[in-house]
């Protein structure tokens, strides 16, 4: 597994991703399908341990069919 | 310049980032120092250059003592 720094806002960001996909019931494989990215990005994302940018935050929010403020409406850093 | 490809939510963030910066009536270099970040960087994320990551946009949402979601209230894909 690729390691990095982890940073409160990146943590905060995965744990809100975790918590969306498995809302709609979706593996990592079937969501990283979906939002047209690999799976062990998607482990890294959720985990806090990628600087995700703002395409592939777009992605992530057109995967979950909501706009990108709605990811972000209850983090606060 | 560094040139990059241009991306619809990037120039919609551009767009939305310096219209608050202007409306607080700080230049790029005072707002680039406020945030911690190049001037430089400011200009290329304004005009949609840059594929900003998260750690960044916590940057210029604390700059604009807002938060990140509502730095994205109003941009749609």
């Amino acid at each position: 597994m690729k390691r990095q720094n982890t940073n409160p806002i990146s943590v905060a960001f995965g744990n809100k991703i975790r918590d969306l996909r498995k809302s709609r019931g979706l593996s990592q494989e079937a969501f990283a399908g979906i939002a047209e990215l690999d799976r062990s990005y998607i482990g890294g994302v959720e985990r806090g341990n990628r600087n995700i940018s703002l395409i592939n935050i777009q992605k992530i929010a057109t995967a979950l069919n909501l706009e990108i403020f709605e990811l972000f409406k209850d983090i606060h850093e």
